[in-house]
C-alpha cells in the first residue's frame, strides 16, 4: 500500500458519473426535443467543456462557475441542433441534468469502503451546488467538496491540486487523485500527488479511442473502485 | 414549516460539539499537564478565540486559518498556567484536540433526520481540515463543509453568510443557521438567512449565563437537533 496516503480526491465527470448515457436520457425525456438524438447531444454540449473553461484558466475571462458555462454551452448546442426556441423552464431544468448524473455501478461501494480508511474529496471543475446536489441524489458519500470553485482554479492548473490538499491540513504527497483521463493524472502527479487510473472505456461511448489504457506510471492502476479499495486495503 | 428551505447550515463550535469537556478531557490526559485544571485551561484557550479572529475581520492582519490561531493561542495559554516546556509534538497533539471534539447527545441524530429532507452544511469559524476531521472522527453526516476558509472571512462578517450560500447555488432565504448563540443568528438574520436556535446552557459549564434564552425573534426555537428536526419535518 502507498506510504503516508491519507486522502484520496476523485475526478468526477467520467470517472464517479457516466455524463454521457445520463445526459442522454434526460435530453430524451424532454418531449421538446423528442427529434433529438440524445448521446449525439450530450457530446456535443461536452466538446464545449473544455473550450469553456479555457477562457478562464487563460486569464481572457474572469471565473465564472461551470453551472453558468454549462448554460451557455446548452444555448450554443440547442442552435446547433436548430432548436430554435425552448421554454426558459425547460432550459434550466436540462442545464441541472448535471446535478442528477448517475454514478458507475461500483462507484458508491468502492466510495463507502475508501472512506473507512481515508478522507475521500471531490476534485472537480464542477461548482459546490453540482457536485453536492449530485451526491446527495446519488448517494456518494464525500467527506468533502473541493476543486475549482473552492480554490478559484480549474484543473489541470496547478493551484487547484496543491490548494485542495493545503485545505485538507495535507501534503501533496498524502493525497492520490483518482481519475480516468491521462491528462489530469499527469497534471497532480507532477504536483506531488499519489495517482490512481481506473478506466471508465465507455465514458465516450462504444468508439472511445483515448483514456482506454495508461499512458504513464501510476501509483495504482485498478479495474473499478472497488479493486481501487481492495488495492488500498479497504 | 418554513417555506423554500432548502439548506440547513450549522454553527459547529458549541452548538454541534461540546468543545469544553472535550478540551478539559484531552487536557488532563497529558502527563505534563497532570497539575492542569483542565476546564480552566479550556476555558483560557476559548476565550483567546474571538481576539485572535477580531484582528483579521478588522484588516490588521492577513488570512490565517483557525487551527494556526489556536496554536497561537495555546502557546499563551501554556505560559499563562506556568507551563515552561513542552514537547513540539505533545502541543501539536493537543492543538489537534479541536478535530476531535465530541458531539452533544442528540447532534448525529438529529443530523440524520435533517439531512434526509435538507442539504446540511457547516457554516463554523473552524477551517476545513479541522472541520472534516472532526465529522469523520464523530460520525457528523455532512454534505458540504462551507464556513470561514472556504469563503475567506469569519463569522460574523456578512460574507461568512452570504458567499456560503451562494456556493450552494441558494438565496439566503432558503437557507436556515443553527446556532447556539444569538449573536451568530442575529448576524445570519440580517443576511437573509433563516434561523433556529438551539440552546446549550452547559457550553461555558454550569456557571453559564449568557445565550441561555433566545434575545431575539427566529424561525424555529427547538431544544435540541431531534426536536429541530421534528419541526422541520423530518
Amino acid at each position: 500500500m502507498p506510504k503516508n496516503l491519507k486522502a484520496i480526491l476523485f475526478d468526477v465527470f467520467g470517472t464517479v458519473v457516466d455524463w454521457r448515457s445520463s445526459i442522454a436520457r434526460e435530453v430524451e425525456a424532454v418531449p421538446q426535443l423528442s427529434q433529438v438524438d440524445g448521446e449525439l447531444f450530450a457530446d456535443r454540449w461536452r466538446s464545449k467543456y473544455q473550450p469553456a473553461m479555457e477562457r478562464i484558466r487563460s486569464g481572457s475571462r474572469p471565473w465564472v462557475k461551470l453551472d453558468d458555462l454549462h448554460y451557455e454551452n446548452l444555448n450554443e448546442v440547442l442552435v446547433d441542433f436548430g432548436v430554435d426556441e425552448l421554454d426558459e423552464a425547460i432550459k434550466q431544468h436540462l442545464n441541472r441534468a448535471w446535478h442528477r448524473l448517475s454514478p458507475w455501478a461500483d462507484s458508491v461501494e468502492g466510495l463507502r469502503r475508501l472512506k473507512t480508511i481515508y478522507i475521500i474529496a471531490t476534485l472537480s471543475n464542477g461548482n459546490v451546488a453540482l457536485i453536492v446536489n449530485m451526491a446527495r441524489n446519488a448517494e456518494l458519500p464525500w467527506d468533502m467538496v473541493l476543486g475549482a470553485e473552492v480554490v478559484g482554479h480549474y484543473k489541470p492548473q496547478p493551484e487547484s491540486y496543491l490548494k485542495s490538499a493545503a485545505m485538507l491540513g495535507l501534503e501533496p504527497g498524502q493525497c492520490m487523485l483518482v481519475a480516468a483521463h491521462n491528462s489530469d493524472l499527469i497534471a497532480a502527479a507532477k504536483c506531488g500527488y499519489k495517482t490512481a487510473f481506473v478506466p471508465r472505456p465507455t465514458e465516450y461511448g462504444p468508439n472511445q479511442t483515448a483514456d482506454l489504457e495508461p499512458t504513464a506510471q501510476y501509483t495504482v492502476v485498478a479495474r473499478d473502485f472497488i479493486d481501487l479499495a481492495a488495492q488500498l486495503g479497504c
